[in-house]
């Protein structure tokens, strides 16, 4: 492979790597079906090599380089994307960040972190709570994925009703563009001087530009919590409750609603009838109280009774656990998936109850949660667990999975993603759902990118293979 | 102008106008040293006419002709712009906006209002009142300013620590590219797929596409507002309430701090000596108290105070006045400014009290306030008024009150606008400000607008008067 020979003369050889291990191990993020095709040694988005990058400059280097010779570079966080989203689907560079994971500076009097794309969000969380500080971003993958990744997918936390998505949360952040030009995007409380050029690259999944040192927003750790799990009779007390409580303004920072089956498994109680609320305010303590109270009286209204805090607590407690997925992925033939929609409240129980019927067929468990939620609407998380008989029927029933949940979301008007993003897996129904937006998005691909080579086929670009990506594969 | 005749022909002779007088009133929007322009007979912006369009489908016919003839067409909404941003610098089509004024829809359940981009600020927020709702966004301009102008400017409400700015309150909208092409950027609670497009229009200035119909969020009317008006020693002590307050998730609807100047002004007490904030929460009536006790108490830890609640009733009464610049503005030689930059909490006081000392020998007064706060820093609105010997010496003076407060603002890093955008009062700072952003919002603009015929000109876009902008101005 005489390009990363050239390469490694370029950036050293140290950052350069061409081991198989290696690229095997950036052959495959954690989308259930890219863990099913390892599982049967199908390797279909093996890179050529993989570059860890130690500053701006290399990056700019390397994605200069890329730019010239035609070379796909496909920006890599952590791997923890459950779409496919870092796969290298023309072969070429894999461009790993994780090794850009420096904390640069903490202002506490503004509230700012500033650190490199690669850190590892635990790792960030666990140095700012030593300052009495915090992200308020806390996604499921916390000690899995980067921050680079969050922006990137445009990421949301678990408390993201107080705290927000990660697109509330950048200040700003630097950006490498693929002919090498490094841009600053603005550091500002806020400005209006002219459009909000982050928004760019958030969700841009590492087809415009490579997100190198990123400023986040950081929060007081606060001063008390008060929390409740609750039943409803039914998910429609439940949403009604979500709903008023939203917009009552009351920004409680848990706010997850299981239907009936979930709530089963969550509380490991096999008889448990209606869904299940866990909920939970914080802050200042007589703000938070009073916001709780407000709360818990609207869930009354709707006919909740009280479970008391137990299961926020051990909620709490297990938050960052994947076991459950991933044994159902570990087995043999077993497949797990995980598909997160989102709509208006107007339109969210029609798009619950056609979605778990159609699943109900697909899956020995389809369990479902909304645990992001506005005054406008909410997510639908929709968790899948099943056995089939071997790998490739597993392979199977994940697509077929995808193609009914997507079908039913765009006959519905829901938003495909609210969170893990488009990746490969929902790389088919892109098109359908942005309408004219495709071709405004491909003109803006066309205008960053004109030679095609950054996480290339990806957000609805196709890309031919070409003599230089397939030489470099 | 016989491309205005072909334009009759095309729109209908009832949309377009090339009226002497219809023109002037499209010549001179708000920005003061356009008030004066006018005011000396000076007309440097006058359009060859006006268009009133009817619907999405005379925009995108318009939009298409303009392109294909290299005619340049600027969007207006209700020329209440203090920067100049609808001024026609190169001649050519007006598009006014202002014929599109309906309210499509308001969906109660999921508190969002569809209405046409024309429609003014104070009609809808009183049709929304009817209902129970409100917009959460009330800017100065309320009653002279219409919806797409806001999204055009990424404006800001006086309620904006509560509600957010323009860009938090936008569920989706219609945009007409410069080809005619009509985009329907998605309206979901929130959503992962892809870059948020929404967001490459909102601060546009009308140089990348025109929106033609919004979706907004709505909220309920508060069941409950508390307020209060403090006294501090000064502005050091209230901007430390202030960073307080926020860092501690109070999110007061109005946090308004006043330095000693603009103190006095406000309260109408020569004598007055301090700084004055005026502070309230809204919501529900347990939470909004508790959250209003809350910032009393950190206001008083500061050195506050109380001043009881009558100046902010004062101050509500007349939140939407302009009559104390426009008498400096009527005035032969008087001159009046208004200019907000932003910057985080650690550099805000020195910001301030640089740009009050240089602006002190430019203007008979310099008041200054902090009136849009976040957790990370403030914005700073600073009012000049004063009186030059005739007209032309007050615009050198407006002039080089620009050039001093700009820059002193990049000198320090800070945001050159908060929220009234670039326009042409910024255009000569927006490249040192933007850095590298500028070459990247420049390649944007070549995507989406080749012929450069959308509000050419403008945020750094380059023109060279060409014969067929010419020919139609």
């Amino acid at each position: 492979m005489p390009q990363f020979e050239e390469l490694s003369a370029l950036l050293g050889a140290d950052v350069v790597s061409t081991d198989h291990d290696d690229r095997l191990r950036h052959a495959h993020d954690a989308w259930p079906l890219s863990v099913k095709h390892d599982q049967r040694d199908h390797h279909p988005h093996l890179p050529g090599g993989v570059v860890r990058a130690r500053d701006h400059a290399q990056v700019a280097t390397l994605l200069r380089w890329c730019s010239g010779n035609g070379v796909p570079v496909t920006p890599w966080g952590l791997g923890s994307s459950v779409t496919g989203a870092p796969l290298a689907v023309h072969g070429g560079v894999v461009l790993d960040m994780s090794t850009m994971d420096e904390l640069v500076e903490v202002r506490e009097s503004d509230l700012t972190a500033t650190v490199q794309a690669g850190m590892r969000g635990d790792e960030l969380e666990r140095r700012l709570n030593q300052r009495g500080c915090t992200l308020g971003h806390a996604p499921q993958s916390l000690a899995r994925s980067s921050v680079g990744g969050w922006l990137a997918t445009r990421a949301t936390g678990q408390f993201s009703s107080r705290y927000g998505g990660i697109e509330d949360l950048v200040v700003g952040f630097t950006v490498v563009l693929p002919d090498g030009r490094t841009v600053e995007l603005p550091r500002h409380p806020r400005a209006a001087v002219g459009p909000d050029l982050r928004q760019l690259f958030l969700g841009s999944e590492g087809t415009l530009g490579v997100i190198t040192e990123v400023t986040v927003k950081i929060f007081p750790l606060p001063e008390h919590r008060v929390v409740e799990a609750l039943r409803f009779p039914g998910v429609r007390a439940g949403l009604d409750a979500l709903r008023l409580i939203m917009r009552g303004g009351l920004r409680p920072f848990l706010v997850r609603l299981y239907d009936q089956d979930e709530a089963r498994h969550t509380l490991a109680d096999p008889q448990f009838s209606g869904s299940l609320l866990l909920l939970g305010s914080e802050g200042a303590k007589p703000v938070a109280e009073a916001a709780h109270d407000t709360a818990l009286e609207v869930c009354a209204q709707a006919g909740a009774r009280s479970l008391g805090p137990g299961p926020v607590h051990a909620w709490l407690e297990r938050r960052f656990d994947f076991s459950g997925v991933q044994r159902y992925l570990d087995a043999p033939g077993g497949y797990a998936e995980t598909i997160e929609i989102a709509h208006f409240f107007s339109r969210i129980e029609a798009l619950y109850t056609e979605a778990k019927d159609a699943l109900a067929p697909l899956a020995d468990q389809v369990l479902g949660h909304f645990s992001h939620v506005y005054p406008q609407g909410t997510s639908l998380y929709l968790i899948l667990l099943g056995h089939a008989e071997d790998i490739p029927s597993a392979e199977a029933r994940i697509e077929r999975i995808w193609e009914t949940t997507m079908d039913i979301a765009l006959r519905h008007g829901a938003a495909l993603s609210h969170h893990h993003g488009v990746g490969l897996a929902r790389a088919p129904y892109l098109a359908r759902s942005l309408g004219d937006g495709a071709e405004l998005l491909a003109r803006l691909k066309h205008a960053l990118d004109p030679d095609d080579v950054l996480n290339p086929g990806k957000l609805g670009a196709r890309r031919d293979a070409r003599p230089g990506a397939t030489d470099a594969s």
